[in-house]
């Protein structure tokens, strides 16, 4: 088996991270809402002031095995939030490890170097958002720690969309 | 009635804010993970690079009434997150009014406000979290046109803590 190196993404790897974003909202079954494009991707995550940061895992060649590049098999979106309770935190807002690739704990290290980044910038939480029927995912972050505040405190997740907040807004 | 501004906080209205924070998590039953300081609300809000904004919502003097200072009655601190569906968008940490003056719509000029800033920012979505029995809360969140994504489409909130994640990070 390959091994496999979690590294922070660089902006050359957006063209791969938009395509594992679409088959993550394929996989969501909710593909439509994907608008977002690889030049958005590049210009919001590696300017000056950069409203994300990501991971990704890639395969690394077997030694003997030919140096070409490395294969992305997924990744890890995550950003920095604040907490009225506990101050500057960080949402993971996407985790994604390609079908064929799963099984062999990628997902874990990717959360696990998530935890890293997040107590190294004085973070004390780690925030993400599952849907119900993704059982895997749900017992995975269980297994690793999490809470489903959900379940145990009964948070709803709302959301308004542009058009909402248009007639909010009055225009 | 006195009419209510909603405004910009400065960095003198984090006593003031700080106090409603703790009401509002008192009002959660969650008050026990309040952690934060005032300390903190000043350095983390009002430095070069701001981890969060917050909007107060305070009482003008009627015409005629002595001209003291406003005194502050609700809080919306939101701050910006990043979507892999639409890019730039906004979260809604907190909302909150004193109970003495709700349904004045003063909950209601926070989120629209929100929603303006937002728009002007070029976001798409607003984002937030509301308990499921804080059925007062939900019916305005709807009523204004939000979508409860946790009903709707599945998604759980979970957390990991501080514990946890030093246990994921192996320290």
């Amino acid at each position: 088996m390959a091994s496999v190196r979690i590294r922070q993404a660089e902006e050359g790897d957006c063209g791969n991270i938009l395509k594992l974003i679409r088959e993550l909202a394929e996989y969501e079954k909710l593909s439509d809402q994907v608008k977002i494009s690889e030049e958005a991707l590049r210009a919001d995550g590696f300017g000056e002031n950069p409203f994300y940061c990501c991971l990704v895992a890639e395969l690394l060649p077997a030694p003997g095995e030919p140096q070409g590049p490395c294969v992305v098999v997924g990744y890890g979106l995550y950003y920095f939030i604040y907490s009225t309770w506990k101050g500057r935190n960080v949402y993971l807002e996407d985790i994604y490890v390609k079908p064929e690739y799963r099984g062999q704990g990628i997902g874990s290290k990717i959360i696990k170097k998530v935890a890293e980044v997040a107590l190294e910038r004085g973070c004390s939480q780690l925030r993400l958002t599952v849907l119900d029927w993704n059982k895997g995912a749900m017992d995975l972050y269980k297994a690793l720690g999490a809470r489903d505040l959900t379940e145990a405190e009964g948070w709803h997740s709302f959301r308004f969309e542009e058009e909402a907040m248009r007639e909010l807004a009055g225009k």
